[in-house]
């Protein structure tokens, strides 16, 4: 599990407030995460939601985010993200510079 | 809102399995976000916690991250942290190049 992340790498951090629509979200949540992991460059994916959900995805480097952000299928589940399911987010991308992990 | 994210900053990415004991750590995780607010360089917080929990600060540069670290208060919540509250965590420190939001 912590061998995967050897600095640098680069982290997107997505943060977001849902609509009041949800219809076909979890659907096409489960469908990016799958895709996602496919993709060249994919090295992990976080998500926990509360009030906002934070969803967090690293990758090898730039060039493999933009491949992600670019493919046809995340592109159309951007665009209902933005017609239905999220009143707004927020994305920071960003180079993983030190990591550490702790295990009891 | 949007406006106090000019890259460059740093975020603090930190993910979380949560112990079994839980007691204190409301109180405790308030007292942290009530004082890191207070730090110089800080700059947001944001939090969700599902079967895991993330929760991602962003500040100015890596000395406020590392006076914030080194905070005698927070030291102390990090100690019972490691000992009480969590199985696990993963840290990572990151630099924030691009940033960018949608609202409806």
């Amino acid at each position: 599990m912590a061998g995967k992340f050897k600095p640098p790498y680069y982290a997107v951090i997505f943060t977001t407030k849902a609509s009041a629509e949800n219809e076909g979200y979890e659907d096409m949540a489960t469908r990016m995460l799958e895709l996602a992991q496919q993709q060249d460059g994919f090295i992990a994916f976080e998500s926990a939601k509360q009030e906002i959900g934070i969803t967090v995805s690293y990758w090898r480097d730039l060039e493999s985010i933009k491949q992600w952000r670019n493919h046809v299928e995340h592109r159309e589940a951007q665009r209902l993200g933005r017609e239905l399911w999220y009143d707004s987010f927020e994305l920071h991308i960003a180079r993983v510079e030190s990591y550490r992990s702790y295990h009891r």
